[in-house]
């Protein structure tokens, strides 16, 4: 079967390039869509489609409605109204909004079901937000597993939430108490991508520190991000090297935006400043690109952490629950918190090693 | 006695001009500096001096320290520390944490104190954070009380928070819950003014929205932020003009910075960026200076609100309570809550119709 690197790999010699008048060549910047599948597998995949389910959580203004519109260059969400009049909604809890596109770009169609979170950290008393997400994502899992153990497992809809962007805001300097206990909730259920939202309010040498800040967080709390794969050995050179570019500039920082300007000659998407403007599909200014093209390049990927790692995890828990009960399920929960010990622990002394390296 | 808005009248024949190279006059960015008093009642306050106290109420990141240090081109704070290490951190209270520095220009004495509330905001729980504020306003009041009430009334030290700066993240559309909260329980105790913190994200066209947003909230919610008063009619025409201005820029959506840079042959203070450079002291850039001014214009209105508007609240408050027990001050507090609703209603109607006008 053709994975989605082989695919990248093909795309590479018959790429499609978006439609851009005045377009430049510039290596860290190609943008790879989902229409840019070549010729001779375009049948093939095109048929199935792929499917993706993508959950986004952070607080109110942090521009996740934005993002999404501009990642896929659809309106999914119209503009929301602030809360004004009752005080009593002041302590209103987080919703739970999937809703779903059908993209086609030149005929490769893209199954996209978008969960947004509104109301996620905007309360005065935050304590139970994570919950209401820790249980969407553990009943998405409950589904698939009572559909797999089910007698017809031809059509089994999954819609487990393969992929988590969890938005960090761009005015603190580093995570907040929040994001730090969502996270660590939610890290061995889910592929977490951390995002530092709304970019435009960072200096370079604040974002290159705040980046730093949150990573050293993450790493001081054992926090488990999704791990962005290596290439394979066999894949072309400019694939690797973009690659590692991926991985290097983790978290991604973003400015998004769906206006578009016509600047220097050519169509642009950014947001217009008294001070200057800005290009959301330039690395200088923003990780945009690199979100999508990491999104597109390790889709399959994360579809397969979700089901080999986070999907497992949870079935064999579910099945020790059943099959085992008193002293034995006690044991069983013990050895499963030791080896969650040890996990964070390695997690933990391969972050030094890396910093060392 | 001279007042402030009288010493700003004769300012304008005399002014020293901040020490700017190739500094072209432009009427809206005017820089008033606390040493630009002209000679002749250089010598009578200077003696005496000013004093003000100012708390600064807002979440970690939004630049609160830096304003300062902008503002009064001091180095107040040095950088915060990230909580990184212990979980039980994450649910640390906030701390009042006030300072003094003693600014002189140009034999100008201005007693400054800054009360910084390090932590505001930060909890994932912030039901109780208001709370310390309040606390401390109210104490500061008691001092003042007992001081006043004492033998020795000559040297009574005013330590009264004669101004609130509530920084209003600007990335969220609006106020948020816990501003609304805690503006509601500050307003009748001190000189609350909202600043958009960090207004560097927002485009001309957001900026303005925010600001609506913002005015519509604190009308529909009822909060009563400090009135700018009106100049007196003698006043000269540039002042008022200006004053005009400070009034319908609320809230004040602030840049701040104290790096110095060298560009188009002048020294500013700014913020560089891939896409552009801001000036914090350009007012199409930010509303800096405009609280600056405001700042020195309006102090001893400031002073005069707290003393004769929210320190005769408490002390009236505090009189009835000793006077009055039982079922008459029960009556007395029903009284005072019924003069409040007739108060919020006044305050509601005047901006509807200050809507209409």
């Amino acid at each position: 079967m053709l994975t989605y690197h082989k695919v990248m790999s093909l795309l590479k010699n018959n790429s499609i390039r978006r439609k851009v008048p005045n377009q430049q060549s510039d290596s860290t910047t190609d943008f790879i869509g989902f229409g840019n599948l070549p010729n001779q597998i375009h049948r093939k995949l095109a048929k199935r489609g792929f499917e993706l389910t993508l959950m986004v959580v952070g607080e109110s203004g942090l521009g996740k409605t934005t993002l999404i519109n501009s990642l896929f260059q659809r309106d999914l969400h119209s503009q929301q109204h602030l809360s004004n009049a009752a005080p009593e909604q002041l302590y209103s809890s987080i919703k739970i909004e999937p809703s779903t596109i059908d993209i086609e770009e030149c005929g490769v169609k893209v199954r996209l079901t978008i969960i947004n979170t509104p109301g996620y950290g905007d309360s005065i008393n935050c304590t139970d937000n994570y919950k209401s997400i820790l249980n969407y994502i553990d009943n998405q899992f409950e589904l698939y597993f009572d559909a797999e153990s089910g007698l017809n497992r031809r059509s089994i809809s999954d819609n487990r939430v393969h992929c988590l962007f969890y938005f960090i805001s761009s005015l603190a300097r580093g995570l907040k108490p929040l994001d730090i206990e969502c996270m660590k909730a939610l890290h061995h259920k889910v592929n977490i991508i951390p995002i530092i939202a709304k970019a435009d309010a960072l200096t370079s040498d604040e974002l290159i520190q705040m980046k730093q800040n949150i990573i050293e967080q993450i790493h001081g709390h054992h926090i488990q991000i999704y791990q962005i794969p290596d290439c394979d050995a066999d894949e072309d050179e400019e694939l690797k090297e973009k690659n590692i570019q991926l991985k290097s500039c983790l978290p991604f920082a973003i400015i998004s935006s769906t206006q578009c300007f016509e600047a220097k000659g050519k169509q642009i998407y950014g947001r217009i400043y008294p001070w200057g403007l800005i290009d959301i599909e330039d690395s200088n200014h923003s990780d945009f690109l690199k979100l999508r093209n990491m999104l597109i390049i390790h889709m399959q990927d994360l579809q397969q952490v979700t089901h080999e790692f986070h999907y497992e995890n949870y079935r064999l828990e579910k099945l020790q629950l059943k099959k085992y009960d008193g002293p034995q399920r006690k044991l069983l929960q013990e050895k499963d918190n030791e080896l969650r010990r040890m996990q964070d622990l390695l997690c933990k002394v391969q972050g030094q090693l890396a910093e060392k390296l």
